[in-house]
């Protein structure tokens, strides 16, 4: 499959996914009815492992290789005072994954993954959403292309997470313009925003949704209007790794706001994709309903930094290990009941 | 800490627990609030971490050599019937753990963990509680003993699991026992027993207690009068990790019996344990809130085997990780807010 090289182009790629393999799904679960323990005595384990059967085309696969990919992205919005840590504080982060010494490397590190930053033009921030949209097709679409490259085809899980001061703003704003609401019922205290920072937050949400009408009917213009670099390349490493049979665990509020860009943009879009965890940025929760996805995970982060969906990656190999590992009743003797 | 050898040593070592290491706890909270993320970020990664470097007693520990224990026993109780599998199955299954064909043990290689199985005298099951004590004073000891005896004193964390037909209606009746009201409230489908089963279960475990009368003022008498020998040994291990300063998980519905014996025998006898996972098990939670633990994870796991646990060995790997292994603000060189 060819990189879109304009939005135009991945519509198209929305419009034509290839869908799980239906086969090795099939016996993957055939397998897991003859594993040594009572019939979903695993509970979710079981489901998360035929799913990850089902996307790798294989009905014994293995989790060898999975991938972190960060984004980081500066938001022209930040200029309203919507964080509570200041814009530079991006560029900081990337020198501090680039050194190993973000939770995110830990986690990385911990779980086997292979790490990749990806540092999107910092010094040129996006524009002020809430005047009128945050990138031009150009920047949106480079920032795609960013995302759709960065995924390594020899990868067989990926996580997506971001860095971007200001990007729960832009996050409740594409939450907003793509399932509606209020504005208030969107926002959340991101890193830190006291109440006057949450009605600011809330404030500027309404502005950019009104600033960007034109946008509101195509989620792909939405996410142009509304998002932000590293948003917008968290949503093309998303639909590329479909492309490449590549599961993926999502993360927190912004990650999830990318891949309600292409939820809304096409049905199913999503089937290859589970959520890592439920983040305490108030309205994530809500976003996974939208999106039918149930958490992994629920321990209170609110990080970002992909730090929930690696966390997740452990229950992930858990599931693996044990639905490609597990004796059957007949190989290991035991009675089945 | 000598080995108790009646069940009086037992209350005695009870009397007298170690605790945690404030100045190492304190230590670690004040690193978590140097590191380079926004305040209580990691959630409750970041309480995690805190916990274990106070058992640890370091304020910057590491998790490198857990230990999974598996105990397996035969319960006289099973002669009722209240079991989906025969009873065979508790000594085809430890083979299988032998032979490495398990859930569990595709958990503990996937978490780098050591995995030690001790099957307590499978050819000689406990009597059946329902007439009068399961096991004699000797009896019981003998199976704290395993369990104390089977601790690696070099391992940072132990998780306890069980193999035994028959086990979760042992745990239901030390639930009941302990913690009062109708047995009813405290049976669940095991392996998969139907209404009926349950309905039985349910007149087992109240004429357990009826039988058993003389032993509910005293945990660890109800222990064994109710209990099981891997039960039992389970309780030995988790309270021979507290004489160690080594942390625990706990894992579902049985293995979080016998750790009520020690809760119910001594206040905070389980602050050196977290709870790994809420099991589909259906009166775990309630248990669990009895003990005033809240579970990591909550997938619909009911294996036992300690597999909830040892899945949860990933959280706690995870925040060891961050904790240790992150940038300070001022090693990173970024803002602070």
């Amino acid at each position: 499959m060819q990189r879109p090289n304009d939005l135009a182009g991945y519509r198209s790629v929305l419009r034509d996914l290839p869908v799980m393999d239906a086969a090795a799904a099939a016996a993957a679960a055939e397998r897991n009815g003859q594993l040594t323990k009572p019939p979903g005595a695993l509970g979710r384990l079981e489901d998360l492992a035929q799913w990850y059967a089902g996307w790798r085309g294989d009905a014994r696969p293995s989790l060898a290789a999975p991938q972190v990919i960060i984004f980081a992205g500066n938001h022209g919005v930040t200029a309203r005072g919507v964080s509570a840590f200041p814009a530079e504080v991006t560029v900081q982060m990337v020198a501090n994954f680039e050194a190993g010494g973000a939770a995110i490397n830990q986690l990385a590190k911990a779980f086997g993954a292979r790490m990749d930053v990806h540092a999107l033009e910092l010094d040129r921030p996006t524009a002020d959403f809430s005047q009128g949209p945050a990138m031009s097709e150009a920047e949106a679409v480079a920032a795609l292309n960013t995302g759709w490259d960065a995924v390594d085809p020899g990868a067989d899980l990926l996580v997506v997470g971001e860095m971007g001061i200001g990007n729960t703003t832009s996050a409740a704003a594409l939450a907003a313009a793509l399932l509606g609401g209020d504005p208030g019922d969107w926002v959340g205290r991101g890193t830190g925003v006291d109440d006057a920072g949450l009605a600011l937050k809330a404030q500027v949400v309404g502005e950019g949704i009104a600033a960007n009408q034109a946008a509101m009917s195509d989620p792909l213009e939405v996410l142009r209007c509304l998002g932000g670099r590293e948003i917008a390349a968290m949503a093309g490493a998303i639909l590329r790794a479909r492309l490449l049979g590549i599961p993926v665990i999502l993360d927190g509020f912004i990650c999830c706001s990318a891949a309600l860009v292409l939820s809304k943009a096409a049905e199913g879009a999503l089937d290859h994709c589970v959520a890592g965890h439920l983040s305490a940025e108030g309205a994530h929760g809500r976003m996974l309903d939208a999106m039918g996805k149930a958490p992994l995970l629920s321990l209170g982060l609110r990080l970002g930094e992909g730090s929930g969906a690696a966390l997740a990656i452990g229950v992930l190999k858990g599931a693996i290990a044990c639905h490609s590992g597990m004796a059957t009743f007949a190989e290991a003797g035991v009675s089945d009941g």
